[in-house]
């Protein structure tokens, strides 16, 4: 079951840039785990913005929040969460 | 290189049901054609709309927008385009 | 897993009274249909508008996006999807 | 008498984070105790952010405002307010 | 328990200007008739707008969307509802 | 001449509660005096918010200003205002 | 006493071109005619479009009201109403 | 050439009051000498706002940004502008 | 002196498609001349829509209004117009 | 292959001014480097803001994005970015 996700981040302003850059850095690694169990297939960067495009696999609603609460940037983000359903011309499905 | 678009769809009011039929029947196999060749990689239904979010990968913006004008649906929909890059963590582009 | 939805609906303004009296006749009775099944467990009237806030009930996007685009006023309206997981205070969720 | 309430916190930026952690413990035991009282009968995160969808029931608007006024976490909240009604095809209101 | 309502107004573009006169006198006898009975105290025009703010007096939701839906203009126009408190500086209410 | 005001009030982050509350006192009288005044003839809680909608009534718009402007909360509130005629129903006018 | 008002219009589509140019040509005398006796002192046309700009005197928002409901393209158009009132460094008012 | 100018105005949180009184001196300074010299034909305060709107006459767009961007006030304020042409019935313009 | 112009174009449903190719016909010589005079220095398609951004040059916002009235497609069109300025980094501009 | 962005710049309001400027210097040999280069054709003050439209020129949005995120502004600043195409009516592109 998939969602497109939408991550819009906003650096704390007083925080240290070595501070943030550990953050990142977690970052990074608990995305990259993500995308290896298959969690998150696709990531983009958005031309011009520090923000994202993703697109999640989740078994539930609660598992998506969770995977998403648990971002080390989720206190200085915002998510625009969109559910998607099967297309029905999309190839990949068997249409 | 690659974008992700919206494409909401308003069907015209006043159209013989037969008439829209047919011309979605052509969308169908136009979008199906696009997919088989790989300029079309994803394509979404967003739960609850007329609507899907997809990812096009073209040559150029003119690519994309001879793309996007050649829909039988053009005239009845309306398109939001996000060009996207290659983001610092994407595991797929060996980051 | 369950999901807000806020459907608003737009009467078609060229269709005959009786004709929209009996497609809002069979919403009704697919409405309670689902509900009986536990599907849509609530349902309620915006004061003031032709619209409902309602938690539906479903297995996945892909069934949900089925059981709405199923409503026989699915045409005429528009749709506001927001997934909702569980509050970590939530007293019927043992919290 | 019912309401839908969505409500959005914006935690403080420059509040230590054990004050609140302890402002979000009173927030809990109030919200349960309005819970276990039926003035609350829904609660549900929204998935992807700080937010909550819920239920409230209500005597009056006055009734609303004086719980809502309570929550330890107002001054650091927004809420939007909808009021509702019984839905004519509601099967809990014997439609 | 009082409410503030925004009524805009959106004529009919077909029928007939008669038809149209006839609901509006309808709508004035309905109105003055709620007015009268204290249910709906207050009503001002907007200036420059085909539109009215009005306050009105409910013993619950329920009561107020039968008194919206009631109106013989309900279907030409939209309604915005904003529940109501008491002011802790209003002196009408002994603050 | 009457208008509608919605004020919405934001606290000043970095003042302390006292030198806060002393201004809400200075503000809780004047506004007690326009409204004994009938300057101020209508003032209502907004549910859920920090804001009010109120009815005022002058002379002239430069009155209106200077009474809103005379706020001890004027700094930290903004103001959306609403000219009001009368309305051709409305029975208190005499139609 | 001032007010800024911005009108744009909407011609009806389906009426004759004649019938509007007629209606355009009363709209220019009604306007010209308030223009003489002070009451609009100051139009002008926003660049791109079919809208203006302008400023009425009136003696209050009953007069304003009056004055533009009763022009012939009112049915065709929208307006935003801005109570202005004398401004502290405006030389004009003996600042 | 004219055009209408809204100016919003945000003071700075931090500044000394004395400090900010001192930019506002230079700003009437600087306003009344362009109303003197016939730039700044109009200036309106809005009521409930610290903001204006004004009447800009200009050469060009550069010497419109130039005055604009010579306000003591510039970099504490917003600016929305909106090129004005001549309005076909504008009396004033012999039409 | 240049100005950013955007301009979406909304076709008339009910117009034959033989009549508004007329237009469009129209509407691309009288854009050539004024480009082949350099006042409507560029021009560009919007990715996915029926829109273009366009660079204008004109002596006063009277004539930049009279180019884009004069356009064939002005009644089925909306525009968006932006002043422009020199930048104080444009190296056309001597900068 | 060109696109159009709006860039507009919010200052850090702790910055001193010194470090500022000296972002700006760097800033604009960066930005005339690229307009040498071809890669920033065209670049336009937004009159009354702290803001510029510009034109680019990239073989790809992965580079679009490099050329922005270099930016020594791009940390204090937000990009609107629309992919063009080539118009059917531009002569510069031979139609």
């Amino acid at each position: 079951m998939q969602y497109l996700i939408r991550m819009d981040v906003y650096p704390p302003k007083d925080m240290p840039e070595e501070e943030f850059n550990r953050i990142k850095a977690v970052e990074k690694a608990y995305s990259q785990d993500l995308q290896k169990k298959g969690k998150w297939p696709h990531i983009w960067r958005v031309v011009g913005a520090y923000s994202n495009y993703s697109i999640f696999e989740a078994e539930s609603n609660d598992e998506l929040h969770a995977m998403l609460q648990g971002l080390p940037l989720f206190p200085y983000s915002t998510f625009q969460v969109t559910p998607l359903a099967t297309h029905p011309s999309d190839i990949k499905a068997g249409k």
